[in-house]
């Protein structure tokens, strides 16, 4: 029997993911939200951003997959079907991208480089030779130890950053220093110059990047937001820096998106935006893991990266 | 009998450097231009680019050490005084700083970071997802498999771009492909996307960077000169970037230092300018190192990275 995927996102590339689809799984049929055809025939949902009740709408969905990292974008949906297994995307491309996201900011911050752009502007030579640190005397927090997040923690400490990690449950890594649980936060935060949010966004993480959170951190400190919007209570930021308590941010994700054109953030001079971009599914390596997974779910074996419907990550 | 450095530098932290010197050894008399008391007092010179002749006035001098990687700002001396050795710093702090500002620079370009920018100058939001790359896809080309060069073109391997190597001898890297000489520099360009110029400026490498070779490379390429400003044809670089064919350049030294106020560099869209600060001379490193040629040249032992006054590097 033929199997038929539908294909939601409205920030994708549809066409090239309909043709590494179909190349990955052939026989296939790939449909394009909103051309969903008869809702009965949908047997799998590749999703971003579904809007609300989409998903409900399909009476024989066998299993949703995530085309990012993340499914809080999934789990924000009231009418998300129950006891469809959910899948999110684990690949080396999309870990890579991340770091590389990571590593561009925080050297960026490490070695004053939007200084050096305003000294540009006005036509200014000055080395600031007493702001140059050497890698181990900028210390990096990075907020979640998952795939991404330890990707990112490794090829920091690599490049001789005091890197620090904090998550849910303890881990153990060469060449970073692990905090757990909300016990440890507090002494997380307070060695912790350049802060690097790569958490899932669940109920537990929500508005973790707040004014408490900054005040924790050492005076003169930095934000970089490549997890979700939800992470940050976008009304403690520009106070924040404001007062100097943090010296600069750079987010890759807000609360609303794209970003509201009269969005305060957009002209804050402390305040670098992305278009959450920070990391891209990359169709040529990702298809083969729903192709992957749809025959998993055929034959009865269990999916690869499912996510706990608990944990919501 | 006491020995006494004159330490000559009219950009770096005397201060800094007199306690580090007298901290590494203990007993040395530490002079700073242009206070040099008695020329005969002086028995060693610690410089960073010395005004032609200051070195030629004394009559006792036995070793000169640079302060940077590079010496050709002492052989730029034509009263240099003849037989004396010459140093230069090797150091992993000053490699590190230096393999941090082209993985910065190489990141920004290969992320498209300057669009971004702009994009948010404007309040506009364009993931751009047709323009974001792997690293494996993004080509970069170290000028100068030295110490720093390599150093650089390891850690851009490992995050997965795909690098080569030019250097006047031929090398073997593991991850880098190498090339050698004239005879290869062709081929070298033909496959470089992002041109990062580490080499020493000898007149085997004064203006290589010039419209010849940017004309060698895939069109909208990238330059990030940390090698000396006389490696480049400053001339030539406007007219590559105006029309296309070199996408954007980072320079972090110039022909003439500091940058003059009124040079069009400054203003360019396409060029960030740097105030020759991609690694500095750490003292708490380096007066070690002084402080152990010293030693050598009082026992008679060979001195640690003597340059060969032939090569000039």
């Amino acid at each position: 029997m033929a199997m038929t995927l539908l294909f939601i996102s409205e920030t994708d590339r549809t066409d090239w993911w309909q043709s590494e689809l179909s190349r990955a799984s052939p026989g296939l049929e790939v449909r394009a939200w909103p051309d969903i055809g008869a809702p009965a025939d949908i047997d799998y949902a590749l999703v971003w951003k579904p809007r609300p009740g989409e998903l409900a709408k399909l009476p024989n969905l066998k299993a949703i997959f995530s085309l990012g990292a993340g499914v809080d974008h999934i789990f924000a949906d009231p009418d998300l079907p129950e006891g469809v297994p959910v899948t999110r995307i684990v690949d080396a491309n999309l870990t890579a991208g991340m770091s590389e996201y990571v590593l561009l900011h925080t050297l960026r911050y490490h070695r004053n480089q939007p200084v050096f752009d305003r000294q540009q502007r006005d036509h200014v030579w000055d080395m600031r030779m007493s702001e140059m640190r050497q890698a181990y005397e900028t210390s990096v927090g990075v907020l979640g130890l998952g795939e991404i997040g330890s990707d990112a923690a490794v090829k920091l400490s690599a490049l001789g950053f005091s890197v620090a990690g904090w998550s849910r449950t303890q881990k153990s890594m060469h060449g970073v220093e692990c905090y757990a649980g909300e016990a440890e936060f507090q002494a997380f935060l307070a060695r912790t110059r350049i802060l690097v949010c790569l958490l899932p966004l669940t109920p537990a993480t929500a508005g973790i990047l707040n004014a408490a959170a900054f005040a924790s951190m050492p005076r003169g400190g930095y934000l970089i937001n490549a997890g979700r919007g939800g992470h940050l209570v976008e009304d403690d930021l520009i106070p924040a820096l404001d007062s100097g308590q943090l010296a600069g941010a750079t987010l890759d994700v807000f609360a609303q998106e794209p970003l509201p054109p009269g969005h305060p953030f957009w002209d804050h001079p402390a305040i670098t935006v992305t278009p959450h971009n920070a990391s891209i599914t990359d169709p040529r390596s990702v298809a083969a893991q729903v192709a992957e997974n749809i025959r998993r779910q055929r034959a009865g074996e269990p999916l690869l990266n499912l996510v706990d419907p608990e944990a919501k990550y």
